[in-house]
Order: C-alpha cells, then sequence, then structure tokens
C-alpha cells in the first residue's frame, strides 16, 4: 500500500515514534472510504459500559451482537472500530485483518457515583487482539484526575513500545467545572491540550460551546477573541494540539436528527478538525439508515475544505 | 472425548480464547448429566464466608466437612463445582480428575461493613490444585466497584493466559441501588453485560424481577418494552451478553420450596439460559433430597425448548 | 523419626501441600512431649509488641532476653515458639534445629488507634532464620479485614511455596463487634472458619463463650443449638474448620490463675481442640512454676479423651 | 570540547555521580551564549499544562507549534529547553542534538483543586527521546509533600542511573503556608534546601521577598539576619544548597515588564545564583522581543560579579 | 584491624546476620576514639531537613557544607556519621573510607501537617555511596506507624541482604500521645523494644523522663518500681532492648548547656546505653567548642561504669 501525500504528512508530526506505532496510525489513516485523505470516521462502542445495554442496543437490537458492530463499520467504510475488551475478543477472530480496532482500555458506568474510571483491559489484551491502538479516557478536573493520567502515562509508554497508537478520549468533569463548563471553548481546549502532552496520537474531545469556563483564561480570550462560529471553535481546539500537528476528532454526543449531525460535521471540516467519532447516532439507526449517515458524513470530510 | 456440536458452537464463541481456555469449558460442558447439552448446572459452596459455618452447614452437617460437597457434585451429576481455596485445598488431591473445579478467588464476609471483598486466592493456586476456572465476584455500583473490576481485570488476563476460564458473579449494590434495585431487570441485564465486556466467560447473575431501577433506563424500556413474564427476562439478560453469545446461569439464592425452584429454573430453561448455580438449596438438604431436587433441575435442562 | 498413625492422619488432611510444607507440620507435631499425639502446646511471644515490654517482661525480667524463651519451650517439652522478627533473630542460631519456630510475620501494638497491623517480616525472614512456619494475625470485621487478608493471602502462597506452614490468629474485631461480640460463639467459629478457608494450616482463636452476636445467625443456633458446655463449644469451633479437618488451637489470653486454665485446657481435650497457644500465662510466671503449669497441661493433652 | 575550568568545577561539586550524569550537566553548561560560565538560561514550556494553551500561547501563537520552542532556545542562545513529554515527543527528532532537553515528568493544571502533579513521563522516556535531565516539581508542604518526594526519589534514583541529571522545581504550599508564605526567604531558602537533599543537580526556586513565615524560624533569622536587599536573599538560597555547592536558577514568574525581569537578574548575578529559567516571559513576547530580552539577560550573567 | 573482646561480644548478639553486617557494625564500632569500647558517638546532620537549613546551619555557617561535617566527625574522632541522600553524596568520594556513615532514607520536615516521613533514599544508594548502615525514622502511635513500619521492613530485609547494618530512630507520637506521653519511660522502653523488635541493629531513642503514659502500663510499674534516676531509666530502656543485647544509643535533643548534656552523658553511661548520637549540639558550636564538647562526652564513655 502507497501512503498518500497527506498521510505522509501527517505520520510526520508523529516523528519520535517507533515504525510500528506509525504503521498502526498509517492502517487507520489509509482504511475505508476516507483513506489517505488525513479525515477519519471511527466508531466506537463503549455505551453498553457507560449506559447499560439496553438503552445502547434495544433502539437497534441487531447490536447486541458484536459482529454486527464489525459489520456496520466495514459496510460503511469507516477508518477504524473502537470497544472494550468483551466486545473485541467476542468477533476480533472473524474479522481480523479486516479493520483496524481501538481497545478501549478503561471504563465508566451509569452505576458509580464517583468521577473515576476502571481499567478494564490491558496492552497485552490489544496485542493478542490484534488491535491498532489502545484508546483511554481522562476526565481532566476530576479528583481522580493524577490517577487517570498517571494510569494513561503507564499504558500509553507499553503501548508506543509495543508499536500501538493511542487514542484519549479528554472529558473535563469535576468540582471546577459545572455542566456549561464541561463543553466550554476554553476547557475543550484545555482538555485537548493536556491529552496531547500527555503524549496521545489521537485526541477525542466533545464539540466546544462559546462559552468560557475559567475565570482566570477570560482575559486571555477578550484579548484574543476566537470567532463566534462553530468552526471557528472547533479550529482553536485543533491548534490547542500543537498548532494542528496531532489528530484530533470530536464526538457526536447524544443521539439527534441527521441535520443536525451533518452540520456540525461541516464545521469540523471547516475547522480543521480530523474528523468523527461516532457511536450512538450510528449503530442505534437501523443498519440501512445509518450506512446512509455516515456516508454523508464521509462525503462532507471528502470534499476539499471552502 | 467428542464434543458435541452444541459444545462446539458454543466454543465458537469465545473466538479470542487460546486452546487452553477452551479446553477447560469444554470440560465443564462436557460433565455430568448436562454434558453436551450446552446447560449447566454448578455447586457453589462459598456461603461458609459470605454467611459463617453454622448459617451454612448446620442444616446438613455433613457439610462441614468439603469432601461432601465434591461427593455431592458427582453423585448428582453436575458440571463443576466452586469453592474458596481451603475448601479446594482439603480435597482436590481426592477428587483429582472427577470434576471441574472453579476457585473462587475473593470473598467477602457478613461482618463487614463495606462492599468490598478480599483477594484470598490465586491463579497460581487455581494451576497447582487443577481448577479449570477462576471465580470472581463484582459488585457494580459498589463503592469499590472500579478497584474490584481492576483485579478482575488483573486475574482474568492472567487465568486466560495460562488457559483457565473466568467465571463473574456479578452482583450490583451501592449507593444508587436500594434493595429492588438489586434485582431490578435493568440492573441484572447491566451486571450482566459488564461482566462479558471485561472479558468473562462464564456469567452469573441473580434473577431479574419486573422492577426498573434507573431513571435514565426508564424511557428505554417504556420504549423497547419485556413482556412481563420470567422467561422474557431471563432472556433480556441473556440478550445483553453479547446477544446470547456468553454462558450465563443464574443463582438460585436463599434456600426456598422445591417447587419455587422448579418454576423458575423452567423460566430460565425458557428464556434461554445457559443454567443454575445452586448452593444452599443444594447442600442444606439431606443429601438424598438433594439430589433428587438437583436431577429434576437437570432433567428440565435437558428437554428441548418449549 | 517415624511418624505416629496419629500425626500421619493429620497430615492426611493437608493433601494439597508440597512434601515441604507437610515436612513442617511434622516438626511442630513430632516435637517435645506431645510428639505424635496430634495435639500441641505452642509458646507464643508478641506480646512485647503488643503491649510493651515492661508489662509483659517485667513480671519475670529473665524474659527480656530472647534465649530465655527458647530454653522455657524447650524445657517445657513444647512443640513450637512463635515470636517477631527480632526475637527469633537474636537467637535462632544458638537454638537451631532445637525447637521449631514460627516468625509471626504481622503485629500491632498498643499506640494504635486503628485494628489493622503492620506487616514486620517476611517468608525471606523465616527461610533465612530456619523457622518451620510464618504466623500472621487477621481482624475479621475489622475496616482493614480485607487488606489483612489480601496481605495473608500474599504471604501465605509464598510461604506454601517454599515449604512453609501457616499459622493464622483469627481475632474478631471491628465495628459490628462489641467485646461480648469478639468471643460470641458464632463468631469465634466464623473467624476459624474464614481462616481455614484462606488456606491456614493452624488456626488460632480465643475461647468461645455461649454469646450468640449476630442476628442472622441466631435463628440457626436456635434450631441446631450448641450444648452450654465449653467442651461443646471448643468441639463446634473445631468442627466449622472443615468437619475437624484442620489443626485448631486455643491461646489462653490473659494471665490467670492455675485452675482456671487447666479447666480450659480440659474443655479443649474433651471438645477435641488440637491444643493450646499459652504466652503470658507461662512467661510471666517463674520459670519452674511455668514448666510445671505446661507440664501439667501437657498432661491433660496426653490423657485419652475421656 | 574541553570544559572551563569554572565548568570543571561545578562538575566537581557531584562527586558522586557517574560519568553520564556529569556529561549531561556539562551539555547543559557548555550550550548556547553562557556556555561555560557556570550560568544558564533555560527555557521551560509547561505552562500549557499548568495554565491552559489559551492563556499560554494565545499572546504569540507561534507558540502552539512545538517547534517554535527550539528554534527560540537555539536562536536566543539558552542553555536547554524544558517541556513534558508530548512537546519532546513532537519535536524531538528534528533537533536531535542541537540543544539539551529537559523532560518534566509531573504536571499538575488548573482544573485540580488538589495540591498534587500526575507523573506524566518516565525516565525511559527521556532516554528514548535523547534528554539530558528529568524535571519534577514537589510541592514541600503540601499534604502530598510525601507522596511527590517519594515519587521524586524513584525518578531521580533511576535518572541517575542511567546517566541523566535531575532538575527539581520546588515550590512550597499547603496548610501551613499563605501565599506571602509561599515565597517568604525562609521558606524558598527551606525548599531548595530540601531539594538538594533529595538529590537534585539542579534546583529551581521562586525569587524569595523578606518575609519570615514559620514562626519557629524568626529566632534565627534575628539573630542571623539577612541583609535586606535582593542579592543577599538570593546568596541566602543559594546557601542553603549545600554552600553554594549545587545549581540554583530563579523562575521569573508570570509576564511583568523587561525592567523589572533585568533587575531581577542583576540580584541573582550578583547574589551568586546560577541563572534563570523564564518561560512566559520569553515566549509570549513576539519572537525578536524576546530574542533581545534573552540576550541582555545573557549579558548580565556573562558580566563578572561586581 | 583485630576487634576487642567488647566487641566481638557485640557481634555475638547479631548470631542470625551475615558477615557483611557484622563487618559494617564492627566498622562503626572500631572507628575512631571510642573504638572498641562498645560505645558510640555519632553525628547526625538530618536537621536541615527536619527544620529547615538557617535554624541548622546558620549558628555557626560552615555547616552549610556538607564537607564541614565529614571533617568535624573526623578531628572529634567519632564512630560515624547519619545524613540524607544529598549530604552524602555531595562528599562521599572525598571522604570514602574516612569514617563510616549511615545514610537516612527517610526524612520528615517542618512543613508537615501530618506524622509521617517520606522515603527520601534507597538501599542501593546506601552501597552505591559506600554507606554501613541505612537510618530510618519510625514514629509508633502515629496514624501512619504501620505504613512506616512496613517500609522498615522492606528497607531493612534489603539492607541485610546485602550486608548493610540498620540503625532505628524511633520517636513515639500520635493521638494516644500529648508532649509528656512522647518521651515518658514506658513510651520510650516501648519504642526502643518495637525497634528491636522490627530487627534494628542500633537504636535510638530519646532520654525517658520519670512519667509513666499508658494507663495500661501503670500497674506493672507501680509493681515493679524503676528507680528514679536517670541511669535507672536508661538501663530500662536498655533492658527492653533483648536484655542489653541491641546496641542503644540517645539523642541529645535541643541544643542544651555543656553541664546539662555531660550529665545526661554520664547517667547514660551509667545505664549501661552504648552511647549518643549527637547533632546540634555538635554542628552548631562553633568547631574548636564541639570538639572540645564531644571529646568531653568521649572521655565519659572511655571511663569504667562507675
Amino acid at each position: 500500500m502507497q501512503l498518500t501525500p497527506k498521510v505522509k504528512e501527517i505520520l510526520s508530526w508523529y516523528e519520535s515514534d517507533n515504525p510500528g506505532t506509525k504503521a498502526n496510525l498509517a492502517r487507520i489513516l489509509m482504511q475505508g472510504k476516507l483513506g489517505g485523505t488525513g479525515r477519519v470516521v471511527i466508531l466506537p462502542v463503549d455505551q453498553g459500559f457507560e449506559h447499560g445495554p439496553a438503552r445502547s442496543f434495544a433502539p437497534n437490537p441487531a447490536g447486541y451482537d458484536p459482529r454486527y458492530m464489525f459489520e456496520l463499520a466495514l459496510e460503511a467504510g469507516l477508518n477504524a472500530y473502537a470497544a472494550p475488551l468483551g466486545m473485541i475478543e467476542a468477533a476480533a477472530a472473524s474479522y481480523a485483518g479486516c479493520i483496524p480496532t481501538i481497545l478501549k482500555v478503561n471504563s465508566s458506568n451509569s452505576l458509580s457515583t464517583t468521577k473515576d474510571q476502571a481499567v478494564t483491559a490491558t496492552v497485552q489484551d490489544a496485542l493478542r487482539l490484534g488491535c491498532s491502538a489502545i484508546g483511554f479516557t481522562i476526565y481532566p478536573g476530576s479528583e481522580y484526575q493524577f490517577e487517570m493520567m498517571e494510569e494513561l502515562r503507564e499504558l500509553a509508554a507499553e503501548a508506543k513500545a509495543v508499536g500501538l497508537a493511542v487514542v484519549v478520549w479528554s472529558y473535563p468533569r469535576g468540582p471546577m467545572l459545572d455542566k456549561v463548563g464541561e463543553t466550554a471553548l476554553d476547557i475543550c481546549a484545555y482538555a485537548a491540550h493536556m491529552a496531547a502532552l500527555i503524549g496521545a496520537h489521537i485526541i477525542k474531545v466533545k464539540p466546544p460551546t462559546a462559552a468560557i469556563s475559567l475565570d482566570a483564561a477570560k482575559k486571555t480570550y477578550e484579548k484574543s477573541p476566537v470567532a463566534d462560529d462553530a468552526a471557528a471553535r472547533f479550529r482553536h481546539v485543533v491548534d490547542a494540539c500543537f498548532g494542528g500537528r496531532r489528530l484530533v476528532v470530536f464526538s457526536g454526543g447524544e443521539a439527534k436528527g441527521t441535520e443536525d449531525i451533518l452540520k456540525e460535521v461541516r464545521a469540523i471540516h471547516a475547522g480543521g478538525g480530523n474528523g468523527s467519532i461516532m457511536g450512538r447516532n450510528a449503530f442505534q439507526r437501523p443498519r440501512a439508515e445509518a450506512v446512509n449517515l455516515l456516508n454523508a458524513i464521509i462525503d462532507i470530510y471528502k470534499a476539499p475544505v471552502g
């Protein structure tokens, strides 16, 4: 497989990584309908852990079967599929070599009263299951944030040493942040920057709103304002990741209408985001409908930036 | 020993496991009167730890002697026997090769005021004692749930690497759950799903009631209701385990009348559950009576699904 | 040395242990005046840690010198001597090969406000000092009970792997237990049973009173009452240890009169207990008096059971 | 490269270190415009972690790109560049061999409500990235101070064993210190001394004020007063580091005016401090202005001491 | 070097230690003006950590330089010098082979609000720096006492295995002890005994007062009273260390007048204590005065006991 110039350029950003990790990043970047464009759409399925099986899969019960997710990601032409240990174990042999997988190695759940997660899989698991990357969630701002960051450091170091890539979900929460704060522009950019500093290859954050949450940051944003449109906000978050020299993808969040999704994707695209990670909006729709939506998203990302 | 097509099919669900683990799952599935059917009845004896020796064994004092449990499981034609370290150590050599054993590697007790457990045995113990699996209890929802899940991850990874199977008791409890919540349908399904996601081969949960506990889940169950009969609820829990592609067994709970037990077993059978794990209802009865009850249960599981 | 049939029978209970551990159990069982009878009297000297040196040794200042304890145990013809690291280090070479030693590997003290202990010695220490066993105290019911049990699991696994025996002091205490509860019959039996389940070879508990502490256990003891005499209570505790297939010894507790001690020993003997572990009642008496008392105890244990 | 007599003298202070560590100290001391003088100016860029990306880089957006920092440090002729993992990874290969790097291995952030840090990189990372030193922050006085010191001990021992140098940021804070206390003279000297005692090669503290914070220290400072000028205070802190036999550098703190900075640098120079570590005051200015400022600072340090 | 009979006798107390550890004890016992007498005077310099540099060294600023301490100990003819990592690192090569060093491996400081310490050096550090022993402080009675004892167990086991000696500072404090209690006779003896039980070779405690602190101990001291003079109290503490078969040294505490110091030393000498560990009273005096005082102390210890 010949890498495209765009993918070669992206790999050049990761100049300290070994060829194994670069190869796994290349596998993700060259896969599917967006292969070679530098944009990605990833299917994450950890909602069963986060919200429970019925809330996740009852709307489209085919999704109870882990094989369905591989089929959906393949049919839609996505770049990668991310899930916790059991989901990957249940179908990794059947789909070995078909699509890059990201082993989600920590998980929270809706029965928890603390803002922490359990580490539920290992780098060794990722290797034996043929995954291209590990995925890890941090909650910057949580009373457990330092422990989570230290777990990430350990797993990321181990992953990089064996040639895996590291995908970090950076979701701020905790005593200093109210609901608005969790997706405020300064906080999203901060969360993305911290993930980059800890050494993430691919950074996943939520779409930022126009709010500024930290008092200490307000003066800065008054002096150096970010334009009040979604694309500018996405651009600001991308800039916060080493001036755009890290892959940054955005989640879709709760299930919503098709038009809202496409509008958001257009803004990510315009703002220089590297793509979307789309779970419930994909697997909770009937399969054909999901494939149509994902292809519409892919078409946006394929277009040259306006 | 030739595996039956049913057992071969079940082993195919565990496509990421090594031949050692598959062999141990096969040993459990091919043992006893249900051998080859894909259904199992397991004798668990950790009640001495959980409730104390007198509450567990005084009703049938023969049970104080660990050899009794092996004899009972063998005579009744069960699939496996699960117990803590000391119980297995005390008789494992005498019954080596007679029946698969599951080493229960963590335990709580009635003197505890916290919802945690101690890890009281190791994978190395399971190996030296010739066990086929380790057993581990998690309390999803407990303030210790993440620590317990991380202990499970570590022990499960170690067990799988050396060809053992992993049986997970998933018993929700903790600040978000009242007594009703602990066995509510959504919670049982969620607990079973989490055990599957962490990589359990065999999942043990309590029989679900019709209650729905989490507010966030109620809308889902209104939109996608589960029929109000026990078999449908068992089916829902089984579905929550990768669409039925994991072995799911149900406990009997407190000692109760024979007819209630058989009624519940019929519903598990009809709902596609893989069997029962039956402790106090077995070993607290006089031996002949216990064997009769267990055989009645086995007969139900042997029958083709209505 | 030829083992007696009684000792051979006892060793047969430990069918999962390696020959090294069996040899060390045999050394303890074949030592001294009770050698070969299946009964043991052990001298424990950890009171300096628990209560301080003056409270322990001022009544008989010869005891400040660790060599005194070896001399006393040898002269009285006891089976073993148990002490913390420093006490063993201070005389183990002088008395190498003279009497089996038990290295007490954890310790509390009277300055502590928590119901925990420090692990103050290792299995490696036991090996280099020529000990036959490690000794470990758990406090079932304490808010630290799970940590203590996990420490025990780790040390016991290590000890068994290198051919040492494991002696567990099981002393219930904690938020659910008042002073009466700590020595209640149900609690003593429960504590002994848990020690057996965690894999102890020799279990040490306090003499039980007639009280029943846990509400949940009262119904059981009403249905299956234990006769109201001390021998029956000792028998109940012994039964709780795998139907009498583990060595169970009882402590004497605080210093008391000779006749009270002998009465208690007669009940242990009649109830099938395997012996006594006697510290302050031995080393706080003048040496000749202590030897006389210990020999009177030994004589009781030597007699055939009434 | 021939070392200057001054650098040889400084290396002689580190008489217990291996040649690898001495070579890395020499690399830092011989680099840039101050090479060989025994004075250093270091560029630290961990403010993105500590304060967020916009507050750090929006004033001079070129700084979002990690390559900018290497360029700035090189152009200004500094001795070393210090940053967290991701920043170093993003450009270490491009600038390999150009300037010594210090891998900042722990980090806090503005979303934290506790006075702790996460360890976010390892000695192995420093080696694979070609760094000359690791950097670690301790908060003496914090409720996490002992854990931080123990992390430092572990990382420092590991670093020294593989020939890296150890730079310690010692920033007092915690329940016994108010804002004034954090930079009081006694506290700064104490913080520097503790870093020296734990084995730091290069010690970084904040400029001390004239305040004395600890009551217990006041008598001492009354008896042995420190002259009320900045140079004397810097001299006192340097003395507290083994009588001036450790490298001590001072931070500039918040962005401020050029004249204030140069005045402080003159006092450090006069007081025998080994130099400055200057972040925001450097990279938040436009590049040419920053280079001018840094060169003015370098000129001060180059001058013979008045 | 021929050992004296007295030193040979002392080494015989440590019958479980390997020749390496005995050799290091011999080095300390044979060093300096008291060499061979079985008495020792040790210079400890960890006050910079405990109280800060100015409070420790401003009274005699020569002490800021770590070389001064070696010079002082050598000139005064002491047995050993004890200090934290940085102090030893800064001069160990210059004074290699001149005087035995004790690496103080844990430290507290005056900014701490908890009764804990940080472990700030390792056994490996002691080996690479040519030390004869490690030094460790425990706070019996502190809410961290069990953790500290476990750290000590680990470091002591490691030290003994590589032939180092173990010096334990045992300073009681914590919720059960007021200021009077911390130096009460029963508590000092208890603290010394615990250090002996954990396996210390040399035990350092504070001089005991006549107070008895623990209610539970009062009866004992009424029955077996300790004579009301300082020598008898020192004798009691020495007895509590295995009947005098461990080396016990006493600290001088806060700086005080020469006559008070000498009076205390005479009592230690008369009570059979093995010597003094004298820090501030030594290094805060001008050098000549300090040497005079130390020699006066040495002369007392050299004299035959009364």
